[in-house]
């Protein structure tokens, strides 16, 4: 039975559940505490006394006084000694909520196929062998664990890290200079914030790349950026010199957006520019894991690894969600990018972090990273046979590494009318333009990427959208 | 058998391990760079023929010439036509190891008790409760949920967490206005942000309070600080006002260091302040999970929800190695932190988020946390009948919740001699001054923090210092 008392304000209804499992003094409380915020009981206005509320309600007395003590004791109601029980002064309305900003996603409609790039095969991830791992680290780690840890990271995972990315990528890494973060955007971040303290203001980056969110965090760490074009060897170091700046962004792996693999000269050229403008080159090195032709081109970070910060992440091998990454730093610039990631956020999560040592120690992730390798060259063989028989005169490019090609259009087409005409067919597509600070790149081309797209879908989407190719 | 070369330099032995597991050619490859690196093979000295070093070495020609073709795309070798292979200009020697940075835990000795504050009981941490839920979490997490997901955090554990901050903290919670953030330091740094780029650029905080940690984290986002004196009702909110200062960050459960819980007159004094100077309370509500003699105070968050920012966190509720919490954010102020938090890390880890919000919903941490009230509760009496037993002219005060307390030296005591002392005796103790911006701060006294200290050990502790308080 609902227990109800109308107040002074004839709109106070108080309802108490004496059956629910919350206790009736907290109810009390509550009920009072949303009536004072939501304004049926105004500023000063008078409440029964404790005997009357207790009678009316058919409550002790005790409990009324105690949840009066309560707020009282919170500064919903006045205290002042002998007067009666008012609502106080500064006890005011809470605001009113605003609609969720809805994110891109959510408005986006069904497709036939979304060739967006930059996620992974999310159906894929191991999820039974991550809980392995976790039960398995959980099992072996000490109670000392379980407290505040180095900012680094896990001592632990930094050594397996640092001889996974000796062994797998030819990477210079030494778990000393290695600092484990929550991926990509943050590593970027540290490292930016770590150059900006020591006077390097200006961070050139490939263009086409990702011009806007770079832009965002260098802004955030205090920094300006400026393009530097990449043609088919890689970024062009000469115009990196012109610019002046002392920090650059690549992705010499398989570049963001054109695909092209860094040639070798260009890495020379770049670890020469860095050490002749005591400059750095930070080396987001995103799909790495992903190479078809032949082994993995080793990271430039090796070649020099005083002058290049690598940035990983198990973003695109395992799954974004999991926040996990890896910066190899030069010697100069650990401890400052330590120290940022102690006042950012005192170190990532420990258990996460010893799950993905026992991942790797296990065998478990190279087996994963194999699987997904047989994956996602099943899906770039159907995106290049789809393209063969329904686009014949694209070309295609990019292919020899990661989770997304580009396809070179007739030089006279308009990407962003063929992006248009795809989605209306159920096709999400997009454009090199829109990588670019270049607003009508040409030639025209489009970014297909096909990590997260099953081979059904790339074969259907590329054959509902042939046409438009040609 | 172990396969060798020496090559032109006479130092230089490349071993090969024919019966090991990794492939003959990537042991060559690893020897090779590892003497470009460390300076054995000199920039520009020839290496021998493929055929030659393969006829050495007891390797087919193809398999040297994959490794040497490995080298050259990878900028260690020089890659000129017709020449002999040679070490590329470029190809530099890595940086030495510099030694680990020693913690102060590393150096520190073995102590018979460590009354260190700001430490939960790490030990009772409920793993096989937090692997079940991590285990239920997985189960029910669609795989959309592996994406980068919203960078307020998953919108299912934003729910459970403004729910339960409703009914346990008596919090004005909206879900639409909760960030999950990876615990209080990143939770700061996030409101700091985008409180500078809101335009405040002034901090005042607690005296005693966290001094120097609020002074970095400041800093670190573009703000100053001023400290406000703490009496025993609370921050002083005459001199807050008198600072000019529109942000100032208060512990009104369970004041740190002092222990005094914020009297009802001074939050909604604080409340007042806030509204008239258009400023920003921060409630940091870190350990208001923990009151032993009557129903926790609630938070002043909800007095006024577009005024106060709460940040929460589980650091001494489970275990600070979890790095989760959250803000409750103003209205104003909630977009801008949580674009900060995109910016800084794209979002916590999703399955750890929705792990704990498992944990909430089971009962089970709940379930947690009245264990842990009962074993502070007996931690606490320990201390207090140690202290009444081997220094009974010591009072104790803060007892009210959380898990430090002070004791009250005598008036001519000097605070470092007895740490200093007590340390001799293997007793790791810590004076009020270490967190006030006053260097000898009076009264004399002493935070004794009981959250990670076993009842044998406070009382072995005590009863070996006793001698010392008097």
């Amino acid at each position: 039975m609902p227990l109800e008392w109308s107040g002074l304000s004839p709109e106070l209804l108080l309802t108490l559940d004496r059956d629910g499992p919350r206790p009736l003094r907290a109810q009390l409380e509550d009920r009072l505490r949303d009536a004072i915020r939501d304004g049926r009981l105004d500023v000063g206005e008078r409440l029964p006394s404790s005997r009357e509320l207790a009678r009316r309600l058919g409550l002790s007395r005790g409990l009324v006084q105690d949840a009066y003590a309560q707020l009282r004791a919170e500064g919903y109601l006045d205290s002042r000694v002998g007067a009666a029980t008012s609502v106080a002064a500064g006890a005011c309305p809470p605001p009113r909520a605003a609609p969720a900003p809805r994110t891109a996603d959510q408005d986006a409609p069904r497709l036939l196929a979304d060739f967006k790039a930059g996620v992974p095969d999310l159906a894929s991830f191991p999820m039974a062998d991550w809980l392995w791992a976790t039960r398995e680290a959980a099992r072996a780690m000490p109670t000392a664990a379980l407290d505040y840890g180095d900012p680094r990271g896990d001592a632990h995972l930094r050594e397996v890290i640092a001889g996974y990315q000796r062994r797998v990528r030819a990477a210079a890494a030494d778990p000393e200079h290695t600092v484990v973060c929550s991926g990509y955007a943050q590593g970027l971040v540290l490292v930016l914030r770590a150059l900006a303290a020591a006077g390097i203001r200006t961070l050139a980056h490939e263009d086409p790349g990702a011009p806007v969110m770079t832009a965002a965090a260098a802004a955030h760490a205090g920094m300006r950026t400026v393009p530097v074009p990449v043609d088919e060897h890689g970024i062009d170091v000469g115009a990196l010199a012109a610019t002046g700046a002392r920090a650059v962004l690549v992705t010499p792996a398989h570049q963001w957006p054109t695909g092209v693999v860094m040639a070798a000269r260009r890495r020379l050229a770049l670890v020469e520019w860095a050490a002749r403008h005591d400059a750095y080159v930070i080396e987001d090195d995103y799909d790495a894991e992903f190479r078809y032709d032949r082994e993995p081109v080793g990271a430039v970070q090796g070649l020099a690894a005083d002058r290049v910060v690598a940035i990983g992440t198990v973003s695109k091998s395992l799954a974004p969600a999991l926040r996990i990454g890896w910066l190899l730093c030069p010697p100069a610039l650990a401890h400052r990018v330590a120290a940022c990631k102690q006042l950012e956020d005192r170190g990532s999560p420990t258990l996460d972090q010893l799950a993905l040592a026992r991942l790797i120690e296990s065998g478990r992730y190279d087996r994963h990273l194999r699987r997904m390798r047989a994956l996602y060259a099943g899906r770039r063989e159907a995106l290049a046979d789809a393209l063969a028989a329904h686009a014949p005169r694209v070309g295609l490019s990019g292919l020899a590494a990661g989770f997304h090609a580009v396809a070179h259009l007739p030089a006279d087409a308009d990407e962003q009318a063929v992006v248009g005409a795809a989605l209306a067919r159920g096709v999400g597509l997009h454009g090199m333009s829109e990588n670019s600070s270049v607003r009508a790149l040409r030639p025209p081309r489009l970014v297909l990427g096909f990590g997260n797209v099953g081979e059904r879908a790339i074969t259907a989407g590329i054959a509902s959208i042939g046409g438009l190719l040609a």
